[in-house]
């Protein structure tokens, strides 16, 4: 059994632990008190983008050797017109460079926590795309995924995480015109 | 009715022939035989993102005031890693600077030709995302896509284009390496 601790109380961090559980793997949720010791082999870091850097300092020692996962969907919130990251990186390349010692994955930040919840994109089942250069590490997050029910594709090295982001960009800024549902958006078709 | 012409013979410009035609609108199919006329009032290059240069080059007085439509997946074909154009720009934002009197369009491009003459994503209904800074000829060719019985999103202006390169980027890398398959990809669900 795979233990997978998840910070942040939000609905994506919920709708992940919702996944997990269902997967028969256990489920550590921690808030953002940053002396909560962490225990999971995996990490999901639930929280806005802006948020990672401060834990990641605080957390550095502590997440050497996990799974570190990267949910954010980096964009500038003020303007809904550009992703933060410079052009040719992204923020969960920026997270590597702050954790050298975890195992930094991109997951979840084009799934819309509503379609994590029901398990459907519309009409579609719900797929979740993971970007990273440590494969046995992808590997185990894309096991918890699919033992809770949910389809997951490798999607590259974590230089893939760029386009992950670019996806997750133009979903927000549709489904924030109202032109697609918080219940829809980009479903993966095999 | 709107004439549409294509420059281009291969799967793609079929393809998207076959939606003008199906909505009773009117196709022309045009070669790289650069002293071709063209009357439409749409332009589709449906060519690879290399030829676009010279053909905007060749072509630039006549395709003034025109709609013009980039439909390419500007990578680097020779290592799958990456896109070609700046990292802050896309293809066409390159061909709307070639072509400063042309309404540049980004669409199709998220879009595998088979899910074009289908009508379907697997289980899902293709939709076509487009973008563009003249919303009188994005509507334009919106309608043109819907007559022919198959959705389309107007996904912003034609900044976004970089986000739907990277769409079709990421699309491309899934379907060589066998994750999805050619009929299949990224749908969008309302």
């Amino acid at each position: 059994m795979t233990t997978v601790s998840i910070i942040g109380n939000g609905n994506m961090g919920s709708a992940i632990g919702g996944i997990v559980a269902a997967g028969g793997n256990s489920v550590e949720v921690i808030g953002r008190d940053l002396s909560q010791p962490i225990t999971g082999d995996i990490v999901v870091l639930a929280v806005p983008h802006f948020a990672l850097a401060e834990i990641a300092e605080a957390r550095r020692a502590e997440l050497a050797g996990k799974i570190v996962v990267d949910i954010t969907n980096p964009l500038d919130f003020e303007t809904f017109d550009s992703l933060v990251p410079a052009s040719d990186s992204s923020k969960a390349a920026e997270l590597a460079e702050l954790l050298p010692e975890s195992r930094v994955l991109k997951a979840f930040n084009t799934n819309f926590a509503a379609t994590l919840a029901s398990k459907s994109v519309g009409e579609a089942e719900t797929t979740v795309l993971v970007a990273g250069d440590d494969t046995v590490a992808k590997q185990a997050l894309i096991d918890v995924v699919r033992a809770g029910g949910v389809k997951a594709i490798d999607a590259g090295a974590l230089k893939r995480a760029r386009e992950l982001e670019s996806i997750g960009f133009l979903q927000l800024t549709l489904a924030v015109q109202e032109k697609i549902g918080w219940t829809g958006g980009f479903a993966v078709a095999a």
